[in-house]
């Protein structure tokens, strides 16, 4: 991670900009998922386009990602259908809804619910390939090349009371964890049959406004050179999040620091954001962040138990990994641990990417808790009642579903999962510029900033916290609101 | 509360102001504890000053508070001194960043504490009256005149076993809860003293900023007119917090809304955060806020345990009101309850400022777990394990002092203390524009915006959490940072 920020928000003169070096329509500024989206929409609509991408190649954050995308509704996408899940609106919008919270975008949920299912037939459309399928583990990522899956806390407390449950990760048809790079390649394709002019190892530099406030160009550095690109109609931010700028995380989401990774391309550094902001943008919940605790596969760890200082358990465990992380974060007192009985403990060495080391183990509950230091009777009278109800197939208390509850044999296990202490804890931003659901910038009073748009993680889109977030909503969003942006500014008259 | 904004963020252009009608060096946007110390200050430096208020009289949100001072360090005050308080800065400075958490601006506190004995001298020498009393009862504030008390969580765990416990809390010599009205008086009078002028019945509208982005000046209204003002060495916005906007709690700190009043005065309307902001301003820490549960009075409230939908404690309950506040907003499930012994609910009604009904009753535990709707043995397990500590003095799962520790005898009684459901939860903001020490506004890249300053609420200060927070911090941080604005505005040279 960088500790210094590279680019200006500062926007540059249009009246003092003499030379014009490139002229187009649209100006789309990074080339991950939501860039390549939006390039392909504009140019769909008839604009000329130009993408900048300070790296080499396509891919972004996109390309490195499990590319599960977040969709449903309206009777369900096709592979819904096919495995036999009636998705619907309703059900999708109560369901995203609850996970935003108090910081929900209503209207951004409504148009991403109401065009999912068109979302999903476009991206066939530019050659993604979704079998058929549903994936029924309960993993972080399907390993095969089968499509459907969970990848939400739609099955658990309390938001199954909310909405009825429906998996709606698509995963790529494709082996192994490499959906990303295969949906970047398709993507990248699809800009390759069109007419669009894309321009690698070239960094933006700066918005160019004019006296209105219009945003007008940008400035670009290529073959070390200062360049001016002219836009006609819009430029759409692309630069992904923030996770890689460890200033701007310490100024705007210091609590993501306590996590050990932060993940995504070195070029997240928050360049989009900032721009944003240098042009009267609002950046928007910006404290918030995925966190990650990878705590399955293997999935017999669903069985276990969280448990923080004070031997209490704190949330249901057959949720999301993401939204354990976000609660384990909050615990007061300076350990968590993860309590499995000895035979749910499997391979875990072998299948999990958790890196918790092991922290005591009991033969009896009472000798876990006494090697633990934790306080006395605590951690006994939480296992006597998870036991005693878990028997009957209930939790009265976190209400895991009866799918992972048993009561938890002797010898116990305690893995240490606190943040800092070895497990591994990914994370990124999830904060950024606030935007209509067609990404038009807008400033703290909810004006326009004409010209201007934002999608993927440099706006702040759909998933907006940490405890509600689900696998391939980012990528969801990223792309839903790329082509919203893309269609956006190529209809922008001047 | 208004739904809509009032005043634009976007700035002035400075070659296209034509006519000047007032010229100052210095220009102070609102008059509250924090633009009285800024002018004062700035005068007493030798510029000539201005304030512009938009109500027709001195005091903002700090008349309407209690207007403790959070002072110490450095061997004491002069009050915590004469009541046999050691105080250190190290211990201040410790206990303000675990209060402050991974929010915590280390340059910030420092400057702080290092500064806060003389800021008390400072507040004598201007006519604020302390009396070299303490008072000694648990209480939000003292209704005597008696000055120094505990106003924060120094004795409650975690902090106690971070920083040696000290009072800090300075309450005026006055009788009943009219610090507020008594202080602004007095800075009033010190504001009246000087060759200040002051504007009362007047809108700032905008800054004027140069082609080189620093800050010339501000347009004002008033008398029906607009007018500009030239600002030769800086313009100091004190105009409070976002409290009173609802647009922009809703964007910014939704969270917030769940409480249940907003405090402070109706021109809480982020005004200053938003000019700031259009200037290229970083506004930080923008989610959290102040979120107080008052429910002591009566002290022997403390006794009690507040009690989440799964029947546990949360909180060590002899920690600050407004940490249980924060705590409060983080549980998962629909209800949080103050569960008493019926032999501590005292006077309740007549001395609390809580307004929380009775939930239920019980003879037993058992009783009153079966009518809250609590999982059956939680609460009984609680309080069991509760009781057999505090028979000892004991609680080894929160640490609550052996002070407030004693089993709860029958018959229960519990209070709904969940948000929204009648108790009283007032809130007020801690995010705002970032600036240095000094007052100065920085962009998101850290860099000065020249001739710009922000104190108070405006700005992003010490206090930065709800779990951290503690009575008199604000308005001690409002006046501290109000002074230190002043005094680099006026030394500021062109």
């Amino acid at each position: 991670m960088n500790e210094c920020k590279t680019t200006p928000t500062k926007s540059i003169r249009f009246s003092q900009t003499k030379k014009w070096h490139y002229k187009t329509d649209v100006s789309v500024i990074g080339y991950g998922g939501a860039g390549a989206c939006a390039a392909i929409e504009a140019a769909d609509a008839g604009a000329s386009v130009t993408i900048f991408e300070l790296s080499s190649g396509a891919g972004g954050s996109t390309a490195l990602s499990s590319a599960e995308i977040y969709m449903g509704g309206d009777g369900g996408t096709r592979v819904q259908a096919a495995t036999g899940h009636n998705d619907t609106n309703q059900a999708m919008i109560d369901y995203l809804s609850a996970c935003a919270g108090p910081q929900a975008d209503a209207d951004k949920i409504k148009a991403y619910v109401e065009g999912s299912r068109d979302h999903f037939n476009w991206l066939v459309e530019q050659g993604v390939p979704f079998k058929d399928s549903e994936y029924k583990e309960r993993a972080i990522m399907a390993l095969t090349d089968d499509c459907l899956l969970y990848t939400g806390s739609e099955k658990a407390w309390p938001f199954k009371e909310i909405a009825t449950p429906c998996p709606r990760g698509h995963n790529l048809e494709v082996e192994g964890d490499n959906g990303g790079p295969l949906f970047m390649k398709i993507l990248g394709a699809a800009v390759e049959r069109r007419e669009i002019q894309v321009h690698f190892n070239c960094r933006a530099l700066a918005l160019i406004q004019d006296d209105t406030g219009v945003i007008r160009g940008i400035r670009i550095r290529e073959d070390m050179q200062e360049k001016n690109v002219l836009v006609d109609r819009g430029v759409i931010l692309c630069t992904g999040g923030f996770s890689m700028n460890r200033a701007m995380l310490k100024k705007y989401a210091p609590n993501l620091l306590r996590c050990s990774e932060p993940i995504g391309n070195p070029g997240d550094m928050g360049t989009g954001i900032l721009m944003g902001m240098g042009v009267g943008g609002a950046a928007i919940n910006m404290h918030e962040g995925f966190v990650s605790i990878p705590y399955y596969p293997p999935a017999s760890f669903t069985y276990g138990l969280f448990i923080n200082a004070q031997g209490q358990r704190f949330i249901n465990e057959d949720c999301y990994h993401g939204r354990v992380g976000a609660y384990i974060l909050q615990q007061t007192g300076n350990r968590v641990y993860l309590v499995l009985s000895a035979e749910d403990y499997g391979d875990y060495e072998q299948v999990s990417y958790l890196g918790a080391s092991v922290a005591g183990t009991g033969e009896t509950i009472a000798e876990l808790e006494q090697e633990l230091g934790l306080p006395k009777d605590q951690l006994v009278q939480t296992l006597q009642t998870y036991n005693n109800h878990a028997k009957n197939g209930e939790d009265p208390v976190f209400h895991k579903c009866s799918e992972w509850l048993k009561p938890l044999n002797a010898p116990y296990v305690a893995l240490d999962v606190t943040p800092g202490r070895g497990a591994f804890y990914p994370y990124f931003t999830l904060g950024g510029l606030d935007t209509r659901p067609s990404g038009e910038v807008l400033n703290p009073e909810g004006s326009i900033i004409t010209g201007l748009y934002a999608a993927g993680r440099t706006a702040c889109g759909v998933p907006r916290r940490g405890a509600g977030y689900n696998s391939g909503i980012s990528v969801g969003d990223a792309t839903f609101s790329g082509r919203m942006a893309g269609k956006a500014a190529a209809a922008r008259v001047k």
